[in-house]
């Protein structure tokens, strides 16, 4: 199951297209991580929104993934609370409910200082 | 000062390597635009929701940024109603709230035919 | 039908108790209203959050339990712009999208005088 | 200043006419608490969405204004999980960024059994 995770994120063209690759994945939970490149910001210099926000759904889609039913994307919120140019950039998902068709995710985006740069929530419909 | 927006917006190189592109702005509301491609796509073959955040993300920095303040955004919220394989996807961002340091924006994202692909709302922090 | 939520929502007691009621509803929209009045104040005398939420997610209820299918609460999301003591605000629902389980609605919420205090949005889960 | 807030929460009129009391409060957390009542019930007899808001509402106000400084409710979310009818709630917020102009909150509203009813996330306003 979790290969087939691996699989499906690896997949992802626009994830992989912007440097986006998952690190960790379990049932329930998943991490990504993002290197900041040139391509990653926005025209001030610092980390553009979008970047920020794929990086953080990614990690959802691997944890939301994880349980052998199709789980896609219904509504997110994310809030930003550092502005960063460099360095490396992780999203945590946790899973904090499960229900039969719908599922929610914690994921708190932490930069390398392990200081909280966004906090997104996910909410994700699960085929049955 | 629109000169300036759309030098800001030309400055974006994460959403001009993602193929987004500005193609209006005035007073609180701006367009922009993206023609979906292969580096667009999920693991699933629809347009990743990262995308779609990216390039309603786009239109509020335009719109936000129309009022010579600068504005950088705080807080957002994105709902998906309908996935996409391929096509125009266009985002509209009009101002539905403007106060000294605090502004909300509502956007829509449609595709070509006109269907309501997804609904974003923006609030920005405005430095005085 | 239309009868059958005006009785589901003249049965909703916490919208009664605090004073709010529902002026009108149609296939997907909806309308509710609330006289301010001091029982609506929070600590700095101006109307609680909490009590404008109440008035948009009523609005919500009705909207979306008018097509004969039960409509429940899953995720929303409000964004403050006026401050207001008294007078009457009123919360105007519209459906966004509607899908077989899930549909969507924006609430606005505005004072007597037809200016915007409120933005809400909120989605619905429709059992099968 | 702890004093303030609490003469701040007592006067909160709309949290205590509806039966909503602050149990504790310190610098960026706060915790609230409502025990349900038949007034706190929709039409089909579960607590309100509206009276789940409002509890969360109050805990974020209580830990938002624990530093000095005037904060006034911006934007906030909240998704639901479980349906409660009886029994009793609490919202614990904790502070998850502070600013000088913004902060954000994250409350978590859970029943006597510990079990999570309902995500809250909140930002405020900081008057300087």
């Amino acid at each position: 199951m979790i290969m087939n995770i691996k699989e499906l994120i690896a997949n992802d063209r626009f994830a992989k297209y912007n440097g986006i690759e998952l690190i960790d994945v379990s049932a329930g939970s998943a991490t990504a991580k993002m290197v900041i490149g040139p391509n990653h910001l926005n025209g001030v210099g610092i980390v553009q929104g979008g970047a920020i926000y794929t990086l953080a759904d990614l990690a959802l889609a691997a944890a939301s993934n994880s349980h052998e039913v199709t789980a896609i994307g219904l509504t997110s919120n994310i809030t930003y609370f550092k502005a960063e140019k460099s360095g490396i950039l992780f999203a945590a998902a946790r899973e904090i409910s499960l229900r039969r068709t719908v599922a929610t995710y914690q994921v708190d985006v932490t930069n390398q200082n392990n200081e909280l740069v966004a906090s997104f929530q996910g909410t994700v419909y699960r085929k049955p």
